[in-house]
């Protein structure tokens, strides 16, 4: 069974506003058991309108709508509504008490502009609105069953949840069932690779993937005639998937790749020290993105020579030798982050984020990262031709990642 | 003259992302000129994109479609392109040869699946990528010059400006001129109450406001008979709007409050020092987005006591008096940055910034920061009642904004 959302507002299609409705709309009704085939935003203008829920209600099965319920007069939902679904306009009485009621108990005076907000669609189901003016109301648009909700978002969302998810629970399908596997450190193509057949190997099974800078997620979606059945299809391929994607995958669902080091080194009592040249303190507001209190210890972000010598001391001789951005460099910096902070577990990363102050032999982009634990030092280098801004994210997921690696 | 957005993808219908794609493309595409009706997403299912995109081709002038040009098996935008306009499919050899260079920088092997990159409706007009694999396209599609972008945002954002703005702006109404004013630190509807009367005292102008968290920028659109009187009359409404502003006002265009302050530093050949314990590194990495090397000494996340007192010198019995989160503290910490360092100034900020860690003296949300100066200290504070996420971004934004008022 398909669903459909449709936003309308001239706010919304000049970019003024980010419509956020629209994200919450189709997640809730995916997750319901709707598959979502379109989310559309239209200007305030009767025909486009008129024609927009047209076209979603001979297409869909259901239809969530937002916004033009207000009592201005661009606000054209209700009437387009009627004349979308065929019938007249009509007071209702009802809303008009309700609406009468909210203004007295706010201590305000209901002006004529707020009647218009009672005309709705006869025969209408009325969705009522306990936290604002304007009500909402469901009919037949089509072959939809259309919900028509304000679009300020408080409202929506509980208009939906009280009125709009129990009424379409009952005629949804539950035949799908999600697993997100999150990895990092293969582009999405050698993913892709990586994953080649699976589809073919698990019936009723979709592949999806998403890039999201710098993982790629991989998302496999099954389909049966039950629940049991869709979710038994998705997790025989999750099986498959996990072995095939081996230490490229660093965790399931919601959890992140910092989630997946803070476990590691809080299972382990490990306390972690970061040193930062090129990624300029990215790395540590990744880290405490979630309280971090009970693992790190410290970051130093030590753009300048000098400041890798005096923070973290490392030796301006071996500057001078090999360079900032170079293996011993990486490497001692880890040394020193640990031994100013006493933390067991340190990670360094030196780099040319760009867009200047590369040379032949280091170019942009060449980022060197290291990783001192209890086992000894690891390092590695890449050059990742990249905007700054990519080159600093990447080098911190991939620092990140020498961290899970070496635990 | 009309346009319209088409993003393509599953995760955007199914509510897996929040698309801001969109609402990008249709402020410039507004900004531009054009009246913006519909900003449509539809799943990744052949059909249904060939539809939209043959009915959005009828209706608009200028259709921009973004997504699905990657390399797995629901990558179908060029296909569809190519229903849609009736073209054939053809391999284009200077893609294939754009994509093969661009692995041999990165030091990767091309793999098959991107090979499909290069697949372009015949005839099309290749847009070149320069940070991604990827080439995106332009080619008519019923009456609409329609192109066609990575989903990814940094390449979509990058070839728009490169591509498709100059060819647009070519047969763009040039009957609109937008100024764009940046302020923090006040909430959207006191900026509101700061510009009331503004479009009533400038006719032919509109005033939009965009928040884009903690910013508020308000947007001034002139429109006239022509350019220089659309121009004209939005330099008039922008000269009203910076004096109502006032200090609350650091920048316009695409100057960023970093960008005001690094400018600022500069100016006075300063070094900033920078101490951080709830924002965890985002003030620095704020500071680094842009290249930094030549005012920013360093940075610390001293997130423990321990770190403040060791890296920092902030005396132990200062925290046992007052608390890490206090007007004193986070004054030693400035004081501490700066001569660790050698900076002139530094900034240091110390908080709760939750979920946990609130009492009932000192709540979720308390942040104190502190700006050491050539001319002394500043030192201020606000309970931000707001999540973790937005309470660093906020703190981080506020200290900003203390270093550029006290220089």
């Amino acid at each position: 069974m398909s669903a459909a959302v449709l936003c309308t507002g001239s706010e919304i299609t000049r970019g003024e506003i980010t419509d956020t409705n629209s994200s919450w709309l189709a997640s809730r009704l995916t997750a319901i058991g709707f598959e979502v085939t379109a989310v559309e935003a239209v200007d305030d203008e009767r025909g486009r309108i008129v024609s927009a829920l047209g076209r979603l209600g001979e297409a869909h099965d259901v239809l969530v709508c937002t916004g033009g319920l207000g009592p201005t007069t661009d606000d054209l939902t209700a009437e387009c509504a009627a004349l979308a679904a065929g019938l007249a306009l009509v007071r209702d009485p009802g809303s008009i008490e309700a609406m009468r009621d909210r203004f007295r108990r706010l201590g305000r005076t209901m002006v004529a502009s707020n009647v218009k907000q009672a005309d709705l669609p006869s025969g209408a189901r009325i969705l009522p609105n306990p936290i604002g003016t304007a009500p909402g109301f469901s009919v037949r648009v089509g072959r939809a069953l259309a919900f028509f909700l304000p679009g300020v978002p408080v409202e929506m969302t509980r208009m939906f949840d009280d009125h709009v998810e129990p009424e379409i629970r009952a005629i949804a399908p539950a035949t799908t069932f999600q697993v997100r596997l999150r990895t990092f450190g293969k582009p999405e193509s050698t993913v892709g690779e990586m994953l080649r057949g699976i589809e073919q190997a698990h019936p009723g099974v979709t592949v999806g993937y998403r890039a999201s800078f710098p993982e790629i997620e991989v998302k496999l979606l099954g389909r049966g005639r039950s629940s049991v059945e869709a979710r038994e299809r998705a997790e025989r391929a999750a099986e498959d998937a996990r072995r095939r994607l081996g230490a490229a995958m660093f965790g399931e669902g919601e959890t992140t790749l910092v989630q997946a080091v803070a476990s590691a080194l809080r299972a382990r009592g490990l306390w972690l020290a970061v040193a930062e040249s090129c990624t300029g303190g990215l790395l540590a507001h990744l880290l405490t993105s979630a309280p971090a209190s009970d693992y790190l210890a410290a970051a130093f972000v030590t753009y300048s020579n000098e400041a890798k010598t005096r923070l973290l001391g490392v030796p301006p001789e071996l500057i001078v030798e090999h360079g900032a951005v170079s293996e011993p460099v990486a490497r001692a910096m880890a040394s020193g982050a640990a031994a100013a902070t006493g933390a067991e577990v340190a990670v360094a990363i030196t780099g040319i984020a760009g867009p200047t102050g590369g040379t032949p032999e280091k170019p942009v982009g060449l980022v060197h990262w290291a990783v001192k634990h209890p086992g000894g030092v690891a390092a590695r280098h890449r050059v990742f031709a990249l905007d700054r801004r990519r080159v600093q994210r990447i080098a911190a997921f991939a620092a990140l990642d020498l961290v899970r690696t070496s635990l």
